[in-house]
């Protein structure tokens, strides 16, 4: 994919009024083989007073395990664990925002999320609820929050969504999966320990590191992109390209996709993802599949749109011999279909920077039907 | 130079204590042709009151620009034209916080630094000065500073230095040119336009944008690096490559060397600069050679330090046609040479992460001279 050629429409007469985003960065970042056990020492000085807590969310599979053990606790800090096994939800923020609001006579210190996308967008969600009004539905958009949230800290245990870096937190809400899109979203702190992502199964690996080299081919082929997303966008792809198609040293590989997934997660600042992710939300609204492998279901179809880089991804899938489920969309109805494709057009940023502003006519819902029939 | 393939040492037991920097990042960024025009929006909500200014420290090469009419200036905020001719001082520092505190009754509402990296630099010193005491010179060196610094905002206006995105800023003091490194250095915003570098001559282009291909060679060759200042040196190094040797539409060079400038800052992170910053340190410190062709000046005798590196500076100094002065040290004696070794060999971890902690016998005060004779 000869990306670097790509000419880029940056034009623009100096008189003429701009409105580039003003983009929130994580403003603190800590990267390491061991760093977790650093986290105690970050977390300190960012204590209200023993009586307001940090509540730990993390992903169930470390029950019992040894990180936990590891989690510093003091005071009355709480530790929830959650699964991770269905896609975050609006009413989890809302019940997680409830226990937490009955079980303390004051807001917490702060909200740490440990785990996968799912942990860490429910920790960002959890930190904006806990000062805004209403309900987490009612966020789902673009900058729609009013009010900082509470101190909230990324911790990622796979590699893959960016969620760690981005500005959003994607739900599923009782009408849409769509992203809490706000300044106030983005973590104030990221803990960065390759180590934590050592156990996760080939499987989960694959498609979690596929999210992000899939948002790299969208940004890097969208009609948003310019020069500080393409650079972001460049070397996570790289990265990708060395971690999935090279044969490294595990330890470097397990490095390499942490930093894939960051500077991926940095690639959307001034970008957007595109069909892939758009098709994948209504797969994942209708029939809750996850959104490690509901992107590749939908992208492995997407010849059409990403050439070069459903080749890319074929040949990584057959290197590491992943076998994709079959057969997902076999027994579906119409209005099935009609849902997921209304979810999937109703995400106007993606396909405008996937397709341009023209995207009505190739996007059609008859295109999107013949595509979801193959899944 | 393969530095992909280079092996990074990052098998650390879980159990042994880490310490690794928990690294501040600018957290607000906005980048994009034009996007100056926004600066005004952007500090209204940082303004604390009418009375409380905000101060614009501008390369006196603007003065009388159209630049200059597009600062927003409302209220009482003050102009200050600075010349770069010079590197920055910590007296020059001294002296601009004590005519901002005698100008105002209060503090600024913040410091933007229009400029190269003697703005930059200036700029983040004054904003840290303002709320700590004594003299800048006292605060040169690492983590010194103890208060929080004022809001302060980097506008880059040549590409290549970092310091718009680095937790440092380098002055001459006057017993060494040394950094004030700390959390509270980092700019609280950064504006990058790069239209704004239109302006800049052939040779201060090429000198600045070395600046950034300098320090990725010297970080990517470090015994420092880790996987996170890697990426990001390695996509600055690409960047540099792409803008000063390959053929690239004007506009479409400028975006990159800015984000080459961007990605070279944050490569510093978990790293360091090496040989060529050290002894160029030496010559700006002893005649007030400027610091972008001061690291051009030493980096073509580094051969034996960094031969790939050495060899691409050459290939690149030559498809731009660019002579660099000759005989600078021609008439020096043997006490200028000792005090630009003195303050060479004075910057430990820079020794450190170019040539291991035996970096000692290999950085001799007679290597270090016969360095300096050539130049």
């Amino acid at each position: 994919m000869d990306i670097k050629s790509k000419n880029i429409n940056t034009i623009i007469s100096p008189e003429l009024k701009t409105n580039y985003k003003n983009f929130p960065m994580v403003p603190r970042v800590i990267f390491g083989i061991g760093c977790f056990g650093q986290l105690g020492e970050i977390l300190m000085p960012k204590r209200i007073n023993s009586e307001a807590p940090f509540i730990f969310l993390v992903d169930d599979v470390f029950e019992g395990s040894g990180l936990v053990s590891r989690i510093p606790l003091i005071f009355n800090d709480q530790l929830i664990f959650i699964s991770a096994d269905e896609e975050p939800k609006t009413d989890q923020v809302d019940a997680l925002v409830y226990k937490i609001r009955n079980d303390y006579d004051q807001l917490p210190s702060g909200i740490i999320g440990i785990g996968g996308g799912t942990l860490l967008d429910l920790a960002k969600a959890v930190a904006i609820m806990l000062t805004n009004k209403g309900n987490a539905h009612e966020y789902q958009g673009w900058d729609l929050v009013k009010k900082p949230s509470i101190y909230h800290v990324g911790i990622p245990t796979i590699s893959g969504t960016g969620a760690e870096v981005s500005r959003t937190t994607v739900l599923l809400g009782p009408e849409k999966k769509l992203g809490i899109n706000s300044d106030y979203t983005t973590f104030d702190q990221v803990l960065l320990d390759p180590d934590l992502t050592k156990g996760v199964s080939k499987e989960q690996w694959f498609y979690t590191g596929m999210d992000c080299f899939i948002h790299c081919i969208e940004s890097l082929n969208g009609t948003f992109l310019n020069a500080f997303s393409q650079s972001y966008g460049e070397k996570a792809l790289e990265l990708c390209k060395e971690v999935y198609l090279e044969d490294l040293h595990e330890d470097e590989a397990r490095n390499k996709l942490m930093m894939a997934s960051w500077h991926g997660g940095m690639s959307i600042a001034y970008s957007q993802v595109g069909v892939a992710h758009a098709m994948s939300y209504g797969l994942s609204y209708l029939l809750g599949v996850r959104h490690g492998i509901g992107n590749c279901l939908v992208f492995q179809h997407l010849k059409e749109f990403y050439p070069e880089g459903v080749e890319l991804f074929n040949e990584m899938k057959e290197k590491h011999n992943i076998q994709l489920p079959k057969g997902i969309c076999k027994e579906l109805t119409n209005d099935d279909f009609e849902i997921m494709i209304n979810v999937a057009l109703s995400l106007v940023p993606l396909w405008e920077n996937a397709l341009g502003k023209e995207w009505r006519t190739m996007a059609t819902p008859e295109k999107l039907k013949s595509i979801y029939q193959k899944i």
